[in-house]
């Protein structure tokens, strides 16, 4: 397969979309959603894990709200991955992540993950050439770990934002009062480094796609949540799935 | 190589050994080897995993408290591992597993292991063979994982003792009030099974060797504490620590 290149890949929905006619559609299908993770948790046996990946204000908090945010919360549970503390640098960097991995009936949701440390790291040089291809081969096995003891379906996301989209966004965390509190002092340095994480990106999707990613144009939001929404259904709705009845 | 067979492999020291002077020298090599752990919590660099299988009765917390029971707590943790609970069958079989891996600068001791999760349940016909063959896959990509990402090395050590020495230590067990506690009625069925754990062990050699095993003559204890803190006196001085000196 030819190397991803996201500067050629749309961050924006097709031009023939209708934006009002898409987000009735998406509120359908998340309708059916609630009830096919209800299903899920009934049953107990396959569990979910969605990777959500991006650059700062791509809209990560959003999805999840939008998306995830009516199913019922005892089968729904976010994980946000922060700078590790010291007990985790203590151990492989894996170590917090699987603790993480949902149980059978769960939907688990990673906002960022274990690709942070195969992206900031490398971006920043905390992290070799050599260290990055163990690494990525240690994801591959864990992927693969949690897909085939687990029954565990992973759906990894990269919501693609444009640069110019970006910047509005950030902006727009500055001059809001509701949004300040989003508003790092880093965000817009890291914003810098756009080229470098445009590129440790496409490494992930091309050396980390034992598990295939989905990119998702992400400039609006209508439209990504759309694409996810649509995702996810396509999924669970193949898991032919059944209410277990009575117990024996 | 060829095939391991325990059989084949004597179950008792060699003759030429006399017990008082071997213990002598254990005793010389268990006190460097508390000195060597100092290091390792010191330095913070390294971590240990020490495996320990073997049948019942094989000698395993008998081994935990005379090669590691006077080197300091805080940097030696033991975990047994019971049958799983409901949450932890919720999860991947090496879940559970993972959360016990040793920090950096620590000594963890499995009393039994994941490799149980290919032993026993197979013996029991609770794991199919294509299920084992894919967790033997899975147990060689976790080990890897801790090796080459948390400087960890793992010791496996499998106590090899014959079925007349297991059958006398069963029967003592329900002799001696002091040991009775130990006594499971499990325990005599189990034993019944030997010539099928002893195929299962024998495929955990084979499969699961991409971090070897030595295999512990275990008849008598004395000998088996000076193979395992041997081992461990070698595996700990070749990792040529140092003392980090004051935080800069």
């Amino acid at each position: 397969m030819a190397r991803i290149k996201l500067e050629e890949i749309s961050t924006r929905a097709p031009e023939h979309l209708k934006k009002e006619i898409v987000k009735e559609e998406t509120a359908t299908i998340v309708a059916k959603l609630n009830e096919l993770q209800n299903l899920l948790y009934a049953e107990g046996k396959h569990s979910i894990l969605v990777i959500l990946q991006g650059m700062d204000a791509s809209g990560k908090d959003g999805l999840i709200r939008n998306v995830f945010g009516k199913m019922n919360p005892q089968g729904v549970t976010v994980h946000s991955f922060k700078v590790p503390t010291a007990e985790e640098l203590g151990h492989d960097f894996l170590w917090r992540v699987h603790k993480q991995a949902p149980a059978r009936g769960m939907i688990q949701l990673f906002n960022r993950s274990h690709y942070e440390d195969i992206l900031i790291t490398r971006v920043h040089n905390l992290c070799d050439k050599d260290t990055a291809v163990k690494r990525m081969r240690a994801i591959n096995d864990f992927e693969w770990l949690l897909t085939e003891h687990n029954d565990t379906v992973i759906l990894k996301f990269y919501l693609h934002i444009s640069e110019k989209e970006q910047a509005e966004r950030l902006q727009e965390r500055l001059d809001n009062p509701a949004k300040q509190w989003k508003y790092n002092e880093g965000d817009l340095k890291e914003a810098k480094f756009w080229p470098e994480y445009r590129k440790m990106y496409e490494d992930c999707f091309e050396e980390c796609n034992k598990v295939p990613w989905t990119i998702v144009p992400a400039d609006q939001n209508w439209y990504k949540e759309f694409i996810v929404a649509q995702k996810l259904y396509e999924v669970l709705s193949g898991l032919k799935m059944r209410y277990p009845g009575l117990k024996k």
